[in-house]
């Protein structure tokens, strides 16, 4: 059936290669659980281990990428959706301060330990940049999973992530433009002006028009209202955040905060939200693992500046945010600190520009890679840590109510 | 920042695509529900709107392509939840006989047809195996959403669509091998036997195993246990069917219904699945009406043979299946026979299959596309008025209770 199967080969490989993504993440995750360590550590790791670099079970492609981001967009949606607009604008001014302490010092120290290994300035300088990226979907992952998405230094995190990434969007135009030879500043300032606009009006004019639109929803015949309307709205912002250039991420986040307050009664939602979650949240992170090149690792100088890398992305990151939250206690500082550690999928991304661009040869490539996905399997075992008296106080209290809803054993309970 | 526009422009664009094709489904979904018609046909017709053939603002790719498969997969999957397997097993012999009558009706008249038209044996045989496929998709969409899954029909029209599809495969398989000059018949023997045997082993053995092991699954560590259990049995099954030559639907409707006694306690299952099935199964709908070309209609003689072709296809399955089911009465032999009508992407999968080989040219390659798409819009009307006295029915005894799940409002009316 050679027809039949020269027909049928894609379809099957594609599904394969996701069966495949898919059992690695939960058995890793699983494993990692039963180890007390966080399952996102876990189902990266799975990544590596079906990836190129060693099983070659499976490897990223479009299709892999897309479902990776789809999976992280509505990550931050369910975050947003726990978010309320009032508790990040009450952390504002601090997350303000951690956020450009933690893209000051990275990019920085990243580019001074580049030029001290031999660098051209404009690849160091890139390797700075893609060292001022903080993917949030991790320690979103992680908090959220702990149920301590509601915790002081939670919000704070968030709102440095969202300005964390127009700076990095800022700085990223910027170093663009002069590896093309001359700095067009008026372009940079629209892109200032639009990604800032765009966040600003969205946070601020987002929650009263939904929730204002929220009730007229859930009267539409089409059933599922309210979920259908956050899917869409989701979509829709994540589309409007990328054409502005600012991470879709950020747009599903505002999306999810901007809808936080209308899908208040809406269980069934967050309970639907957390299925589609569910299903695609492992497609981000085993794709980032996948990403992973060992290939790299061919001479002792690159493994020693893959190492070097890794440490002052980590501790630039951990000292320069934790700085600017410093007079919230050492340990709180730490926690944030240690939230805004992992590059993930930003930080691959910025690597791709700089090397599309050719400011970056293949061999920093793979290190700036190996950073990105080093950054993010080491982040959660250590935020899990930091976080560990809250959880303990938080399970007292109770754990999460599963999205608010009421299921049949609870009710036999309150017979 | 055409740099960063050009680093970010391929995803934007596929989110872009994504956003249009979710947006349109569910505005025309809406309509046609104030129309009291059909929500699928109305997202069927939203991807016509919006595809290629009309607006141009979207079009299919191996993207949609796989978002669409994935979506219909767990489509039948919830499909197959909902199916114990005794309730099919009781209408086995019933199924059998709507399912070959079924086949070979439009089999025949296919075939007549494209040989009065003029065809080559071939072609004509070619376009006659596409009108044996039925797409099942269509008409569980559209029971599911009356909530009558549960009705004798409904069953009867699952386990034929089943048998369907295996005749289907080996007769695509048989019409190939001729298409290729010599039909190796032991080649045909050995699908024949994979496909029967994995469709019985999984439909016998699958849900005692599956019943005793989902206990074991609640008490995973990573949470979700049961949820994360279906996607990776649903995922995992497509895929071996796949490889066997099934459509991965079959796969997964027979991963659904291994685990329907096992996930009878999981509401939550039940409703994160929806979660995944209503963000999905729009991109399945759209993408067919997508796929649609109206560049075929260039000359009255191809117009006339697309209603032509679309009118065999509807009147062969009706009277064909409905033939078989004839002693039911005849309301419900038409509510069958007209389940088995949408043709969908079974039909253009084979259409595709021909095209490849060469046997079909690119104008009666338009033609199949036309009927697939055309029998898939037009069934559903109808089996909403077919359908109509049980769903009176079933309405009196109290609307589908969402999956089972017990909501805060629920307790309200309690208290």
């Amino acid at each position: 059936m050679h027809y039949l199967a020269a027909a049928i080969s894609g379809e099957a490989r594609v599904l394969l290669t996701l069966f495949i993504m898919l059992l690695a993440a939960k058995l890793m995750a699983e494993l990692f659980e039963r180890l007390r360590q966080p399952a996102v550590a876990g189902e990266i790791l799975a990544g590596v281990i079906i990836g190129p670099s060693l099983l070659a079970l499976a490897a990223p492609s479009e299709i892999t990428d897309l479902l990776a981001e789809i999976g992280v967009i509505f990550l931050l949606f369910t975050v947003g959706l726990e978010t309320k607009p009032a508790a990040i604008f009450k952390v504002g001014k601090r997350a303000a301060i951690v956020a450009v302490l933690g893209v000051v010092a990275p990019l920085l120290c990243g580019w001074l330990l580049m030029r001290a290994w031999g660098s051209s300035g404009i690849e160091a300088l890139f390797v700075g940049t893609a060292m001022v990226a903080t993917s949030v979907g991790i320690t979103a992952r992680v908090l959220s999973g702990m149920g301590l998405l509601d915790a002081p230094t939670a919000r704070i995190i968030l709102g440095a992530a969202v300005i964390d990434d127009i700076l990095g969007l800022l700085i990223l135009s910027m170093v663009s433009s002069m590896a093309a030879g001359s700095v067009n500043y008026l372009e940079i300032l629209i892109t200032a002006a639009l990604a800032i606009g765009f966040t600003a009006f969205i946070a601020l004019v987002g929650a009263p028009v939904v929730t204002r639109v929220a009730p007229r929803v859930e009267q539409l015949r089409s059933g599922e209202g309210i979920f259908i309307f956050g899917l869409v709205l989701c979509l829709g912002l994540s589309v409007a955040a990328t054409y502005i250039g600012v991470a879709a991420i950020i747009g599903a986040f505002l999306a999810g905060m901007a809808l936080a307050e209308g899908a208040e009664d809406a269980p069934k939602m967050h309970s639907q939200m957390s299925g589609v979650t569910e299903f695609l949240v492992p497609f981000f992170l085993v794709n980032i693992g996948m990403k992973l090149s060992l290939e790299v690792f061919r001479s002792p100088s690159v493994i020693m500046l893959c190492a070097l890398v890794t440490l002052i992305a980590i501790a630039t990151k951990l000292l320069g945010c934790g700085l600017g939250a410093l007079n919230l206690g050492v340990r709180r500082a730490a926690q944030i600190g240690m939230g805004m550690v992992p590059r993930g999928e930003v930080g691959i991304i910025v690597a791709q520009i700089g090397l599309s661009l050719a400011v970056i040869g293949p061999e920093i490539y793979g290190v700036v890679l190996f950073m990105a996905v080093a950054t993010t399997v080491i982040a959660p075992p250590f935020l899990k840590l930091l976080y560990a008296n809250e959880a303990a106080a938080h399970d007292e209290i109770g754990p999460p109510d599963a999205g608010g809803i009421v299921t049949a054993k609870d009710l036999a309970k309150i017979a």
